[in-house]
């Protein structure tokens, strides 16, 4: 079975918005078993609409068109394919008695255009939509002698992704041959994905059922593994399998087994262990903090930290004495480990985190970090009784840098945790 | 001149991975004054690919293909193009050398398949890649007696978007009719989108030569003008006519004229009236910090601050007396101000920011807090005399809470800095 997705809106011609939908829509249909074989793009034009959503019934045994269902002269979806079915819409009474409730429950009445929201094709059931005034139409027809499954979704994500789960996806399954799907995400930090693949594919070749990808994401790698099978026990068993080979194979680089982020399975541990941690961030500038912080509950064992930025804020939060400074510069190994201690210290933590470095677009230009390279960076640890320091050279745009930056000291503490 | 741009990859029609490349490329084609009436994902399929290139060749003037000129057995553009428009391909011996030379230079043997990278379609110009091996290709031909112009593009967006600028534009725009352009970018904060269409739709829609467009970001709104004329003079003059009267209706709420970021606006201006500045965070974790220290050169101006997130590292970090946490709670006016004044004196900044909040997604349990709102948030700006302090309610979940926190924060001290 192949899927077409058709997202309608002449915004996403433009440089500004991208087509989010058929992202949600094609993990949705791939949980049934349906690839997506095409995606279209095309805008408010009668003409261009048509001819598209044709092209899409040759092709595709499923087409699933997003957006073009609001009451302006330019949502268009709901004539043109009525158009290119060859089928009639007439104006459903009891859904245009709704939208005129929908105007009144407000004080206004409804402008005249707004009653084009209450046609229907012919043949289709209507998949009510709670979160604006436009349902969904579903319809399961023929073109040219074939079946075809036609879907039409409201374009605001808030309307489609509900109206879709809700409405669509047990239709779906009804109509489909059965399939039950197992999926497990492993996720690994600061490791190349060539190295990733490299030292995988050996393994997961071996498992021709189970659909494997492989995610460079930010400053990490996902494998993702999915297995569609008559059974939900036979789905988990191959996945399961895959699993065990390249979790062994990867060991310990592996900071997650379920799709949790770093962030998470930090804090986790961190509350496993009965720990607290503050941070003292110089090139990051609260990054660590701000990703640590995202997480709800995070202050159980996040108490916070200094954004040491500027020297004076070094020794003013952070107590690094000024001759380390002077002498060492702001991005050295003494500065980091002065760092580390010293917010420990102040903030009571048992365990403290420390960030300095240059992140670039340019070295500094006087004073004793003048001849350190763009990317040298410091990452500290401390436990008040032991603190490690690393240094590091990461490549690429200031972004980069302190990205890399934070991955690393969360890393570094993982490893530390573990 | 309408335009159709087609992304190959299956990778694109999983729900990992978006068509990026098409943003950048409608940007480059709109500035020439052409229109992309059609965007197609398809991926490496033969039979699919062949067919979505004819539909495209059927429907639009100009195509252009990226992804699948690389060296495996999936790369199948060049081929698929040559069977929509019954093309010879030709092996170039120049460019097979080339392939061989880069494979020697890193002492290696180059494998057979890779010789399909030197496949050119008769007729077409070769587009040299500084940035990989598979040049882009510019065919300027007929299908079924109409003109064409069809451009093979790499799909790696570092090699694509060089290509495009240097070996593309310039081309386009010798065969294009010719034309010039102008574009405005002006961003405000904190407003909804309904308020700036609403009083800037009366003035714009008197424009109907100057394309605008409105864009809600992340907490921002941005407006676009956009005008092509023969003249550059003529296309600037119109932009400006607009502009001028759409900064007289929003007056202090637009914060940038050229598309600048907030951060960077402050930050200007911070240096421009020899101000420094320093952050005391809790509910945002760093991230005002961050957005500021993303910037290059931020370190003239800004010190640095306190990630203050638990009770004792306000205490600790920025001096808040733990009578005032005792009794207001850390949500409060008091603490706001106690923290602001605090960590300015801590690192002898001239002007220092707050923020304090609850962000969810639950309330607090108990202490204090424990009867207030999630999305109560207060911002407090100090300069050493007078102290000011914000409270908010911010609706939606703990990111947004967090990011309206620090767009609040900064649009405080740009309207103090004003």
């Amino acid at each position: 079975m192949l899927a077409e997705i058709i997202a309608v809106g002449s915004e996403m011609l433009t440089p500004h918005r991208q087509d989010t939908n058929s992202l949600y829509l094609t993990a949705g249909l791939n949980d049934l078993g349906v690839s997506v074989a095409f995606k279209t793009i095309v805008g408010d034009n009668r003409k261009h609409l048509t001819a598209a959503i044709r092209i899409a019934l040759h092709r595709a045994d499923i087409v699933l068109l997003s957006g073009g269902l609001g009451p302006t002269e330019d949502d268009l979806t709901r004539e043109c394919l009525a158009e290119a079915l060859h089928l009639e819409l007439h104006r459903d009474e009891a859904l245009l008695n709704g939208l005129h409730h929908r105007f009144a429950a407000r004080n206004m009445a409804m402008p005249p255009n707004n009653a084009r929201q209450a046609d229907v094709l012919a043949g289709a059931t209507l998949l009510p939509n709670t979160n604006g005034s436009a349902p969904g139409q579903w319809l399961d027809t023929t073109f040219e002698g074939f079946r075809k499954l036609v879907i039409l979704l409201p374009g605001p994500p808030k309307e489609l992704k509900p109206l879709f789960d809700n409405a669509c996806k047990q239709r779906l399954a009804a109509t489909l041959p059965k399939n039950h799907l197992a999926r497990r995400i492993l996720r690994m930090a600061l490791i190349p994905e060539s190295q990733v693949d490299a030292r995988t594919a050996p393994i997961y070749q071996q498992f021709p059922d189970v659909e494997t990808t492989i995610l460079a994401g930010r400053a990490e790698i996902q494998l993702h593994f999915l297995c569609v099978k008559p059974s939900l026990a036979e789905a988990e068993a191959r996945v399961d399998a895959v699993l065990d080979l390249v979790s062994t194979e990867m060991g310990e680089d592996i900071f997650s087994f379920n799709g949790e982020s770093l962030e998470e399975v930090v804090l986790l541990m961190l509350g496993v262990r009965n720990h607290t941690l503050a941070v003292a961030e110089s090139c990051t500038g609260g990054w660590l903090g701000e990703r640590l912080t995202a997480i709800p509950n995070s202050s159980r064992v996040f108490l916070g930290g200094a954004i040491a930025y500027s020297d004076c804020s070094k020794t003013a939060l952070a107590d690094v004495p000024s001759y380390l400074l002077e002498e060492h510069g702001a991005v050295s190994d003494p500065v980091a480990r002065a760092l580390a201690e010293g917010i420990r210290r102040r903030t009571g933590s048992t365990l403290a985190l420390a960030i300095t470095g240059i992140a670039g677009p340019a070295a500094i230009a006087h004073g004793p970090d003048a001849a350190k390279p763009v990317g040298l960076v410091y990452i500290a640890l401390t436990d008040g009784e032991d603190t490690q320091v690393k240094q590091l050279h990461i490549t690429g745009d200031r972004e980069r840098v302190r990205l890399w930056s934070t991955q690393h000291a969360l890393e570094m503490l993982r490893h530390y945790l573990q």
